[in-house]
């Protein structure tokens, strides 16, 4: 009868309702035959208030003992889980990451699946049990516990169906799908039956926080099917899959992300190699770096901005204005309040003026924009945080309605 | 400059303060030159607001899912208390039950230990690390987590000190000492400077909850001088161990144990082999049973009476009234309106008259006494709950001034 794996975020398990109401989704499913196995993340703010325990007594604590500390908000919810499906009498046992053979590169709080030994879930789905996995975590070589970084339990539901072949992976959420839009910004917002790997991708960078990203490229690179589905009502969600059936949409979503701040290095030289300099030092301080403008040189001095996330902000401004001398740049400007909308859809890369038509409904509501950044199935534009509601609303309703 | 093993309760890891505390009395003991594996128990009340989540969920949820449940409580303080440590500046790795080495039988819940594999334990001090532990857990030869019962990060700390031949065990708690008796009932309590393990395993049997009476046995076995020190205040504590010195005193301490009903099999047909039918009975459904009475066999019957804990209460009355029938008894009698009073002491071997005055201090007090029971170094009686404080002060103060 095949294999399904669910996954139960923290709101779907976040107090005795949510874990009955996902134990009663697991067994329903357990009851039509087939076997199950549940990456379950820590109940509601556990994670939350771990660090915030942890950083009341060290603001810099090392990444290994967070790992340890961290991983057992999943284990409570785990074994939470595992109980309340024993009070609805069905055979189940729950497994950490360790347990569950999820072997890890050793770098912790961001640590990358090397493999998953299956002999351990094998033998308790052979046994006809129900298999809980702790989500978010694994060991690495030294024994050590690590973890996924945020939304991890999502990468640990996808590792887990391509290493066990599973038919299906549902990703319980507590919304009802991924929308063309957050409904809580755009009225107009819809609810989209299929996206493809890569819109989801691009959407889930912006900020739309219904999958987590890896999960996303390791399902994309194992061709795994996702359904996005709510812990809450019985209703088909969204699936996430390589190829969509054909629709008339061009554009498969908008996105807002507030989490952007904007760096300018001013007066820099303008002579090669500058870029690469700037670039490959923040890549050096792991800071994820997105739109990139370059000015055209004048006076032979040029400027580059660029966004970074906001809690990368200092570590970025330090960095920079120590290496300010060396660079021979001026001055760094910042500039903290703005915010990105974006556009995403594969069906973009045979249309011609989907950037005017999303630079025109910008224009009617007269709203200024500071930087523009394109690729194949998506557009950004930089602009200011107090803009970014109506523009996402005017951006939303130009494509999709 | 050899090895020290510290313990730290619960309450000495309660909060921030604590969890600091304990960094601090670690890390000087550091600083001296020797090595340092601490055994961590749960912070505060975690254990019981975990085993009443589980509760809420399912009355009785498998031992099984309460042992992964229960182990995330002292998983979180080591961690916790490792990131205090480093913020004090040293060296530090908190490991996990089954990262420590500690194999276990399979029986969840009340796990006895088989062995320690202290290869990775070693391997950190030889880094120079200091080790923390977190208490109470292990794993069987399933590779499932497993724990030792209430009280079972002393066994850690214990077992720890034996397996790595520690020069000392230290035991931080909330009390500064062993007293004679618990000093919230007596007033005239005093502290112990020394006491031997069968007279802390008498007084931890009858509820003085300073350690958890399986570390006492195991110091014994290995001869592994425990000190009970205060996590608050830096004084000399009391010592446990194999000989203490000479003191006048017959009796080493006087306790109260409230945790005790009393069960009354009546009629039962008086000839050979009925005693054993019960408590074999008993002893399959792991019951302890304390004091034993067996009334003068009249008129062809006789009545047996014993205590066991409160919460064994309803699976013993459940497990004779089925075999009531077989055993030819009349009925079952439940007395829950008694305490339990003893002294301890090893002085009483060779005193005669010991019990006299025991029984004497409870006649000047009108104390009715329901049952005796005695060994080498000690005597219990049982009697009614409500005379429980002025009982223990008069036998208290009758031996020790």
């Amino acid at each position: 009868m095949g294999l399904i794996v669910q996954k139960f975020g923290g709101t779907s398990v976040k107090d005795k309702e949510r874990v009955f109401n996902a134990a009663r989704t697991i067994t329903a499913a357990y009851e039509s035959g087939t076997d199950i196995v549940v990456a379950v993340s820590a109940q509601g703010k556990t994670t939350d208030e771990l660090i915030e325990k942890a950083a009341q007594i060290n603001p810099k604590p090392s990444k290994r003992e967070m790992d340890v500390l961290l991983s057992a908000g999943e284990q409570i919810s785990s074994a939470l889980l595992a109980i309340a499906i024993e009070q609805l009498g069905f055979p189940v046992v729950s497994l950490t990451g360790w347990q569950a053979g999820f072997v890890t590169r050793s770098n912790h709080g961001a640590a990358r699946i090397k493999r998953i030994e299956t002999a351990r879930i094998k033998n308790e789905l052979d046994k006809r049990n129900i298999v809980i996995v702790a989500g978010f975590q694994g060991i690495n070589r030294f024994g050590d516990i690590t973890t996924f970084g945020r939304g991890g339990s999502d990468t640990t539901a996808v590792a887990l169906a391509a290493a066990l072949k599973a038919k299906s992976c549902q990703i319980y959420t507590d919304v009802d799908g991924v929308y063309t839009a957050d409904p809580r910004i755009v009225k107009n917002a819809r609810k989209l039956d299929e996206i493809t790997f890569d819109e989801m991708l691009e959407l889930a960078a912006l900020g739309a926080q219904v999958l987590h990203n890896r999960s996303v490229e390791m399902a994309k690179k194992y061709n795994i099917t996702l359904e996005v589905v709510s812990s809450l009502e019985s209703k088909p969600g969204t699936k996430v899959k390589e190829v969509v059936s054909m629709e008339k949409m061009l554009i498969r979503g908008a996105a807002k992300d507030d989490n952007v701040v904007r760096l300018s290095l001013i007066g820099l030289p303008d002579m090669p190699g500058i870029a690469f300099k700037i670039f490959s030092l923040l890549a050096g301080k792991h800071i994820n770096v997105d739109i990139i403008l370059q000015s055209v040189g004048r006076d032979g001095t040029k400027d580059i901005s660029f966004t970074v996330p906001v809690d990368q902000k200092d570590i970025a401004v330090e960095a920079l204005k120590e290496a300010l001398p060396s660079l021979g740049a001026q001055t760094i400007d910042i500039d903290d309040n703005v915010c990105k909308v974006s556009i995403v859809g594969a069906g973009m890369q045979s249309n011609p003026g989907v950037a005017a038509r999303m630079f025109e409904a910008l224009y009617d509501e007269n709203i200024n924009i500071k930087m523009i950044s394109t690729s194949e199935i998506k557009i950004s534009v930089l602009i200011e945080a107090k803009d970014g509601t109506a523009a996402l609303n005017a951006v939303h309703d130009a494509f999709i309605n």
